[in-house]
């Protein structure tokens, strides 16, 4: 586990094997759900309006269009590998999907490298 | 156009080559383009319910998955070549999409031939 730079953040190599202590893993499988979860539940929101605007066929495959994105967006994004959870992290927090305070329990290191890949 | 079968209908390779008149292709459109209404009709009605019904995410991939096979089954059916309008009108007719009294205007030739391959 060597460079870590003067910002406490690892470099992107060390991220990939960092070790995660069973409590990390406890916090981070809750964030992750919880965005998950979040993420899942505006989907079917939208789903719902969308549908009971459909007014003519195009709409309907806009729909399908709109599922199909959002699910492969999804399946992409929430990637629960500890290689790479610390950049799946730093995804959701700077799209708002979660905020820095649910991440508390992961170790300072790891939360300066989100913080750090978190920024735009 | 050869071989006529004793029921007044055409064959399978007479079909493909059979001469429609404007007044057959006009009332061919007409019939085609209403049941591919009905279809996309039951179809938004059917996305709507579905879509008020989504309680967890798998429901939302059921929808889209429906979409998805009504869209290729429709895509696949609805194929307005007058080389295969017959068995299109058939198969409308034998799934109850489409009645023979739609038809009318048809050479009676046509008509037979439709409802020959119609039959189940």
């Amino acid at each position: 586990m060597g460079s870590l730079p003067h910002t406490g953040a690892y470099s992107y190599g060390d991220i990939q094997n960092l070790k995660w202590s069973s409590t990390e893993k406890a916090v981070a499988r809750k964030a992750f759900d919880r965005a998950l979860q979040r993420e899942l539940d505006e989907v079917m929101i939208e789903a719902k309006k969308r549908a009971e605007k459909i007014q003519e066929p195009s709409d309907l495959w806009d729909l399908e269009h709109f599922l199909t994105q959002r699910r492969t967006q999804i399946d992409r994004q929430f990637d629960y590998r500890y290689s790479v959870l610390i950049f799946v992290f730093a995804d959701l927090i700077r799209r708002g999907r979660l905020s820095g305070q649910e991440l508390q329990g992961l170790s300072e290191d790891k939360l300066a490298s989100i913080r750090r890949y978190a920024e735009p």
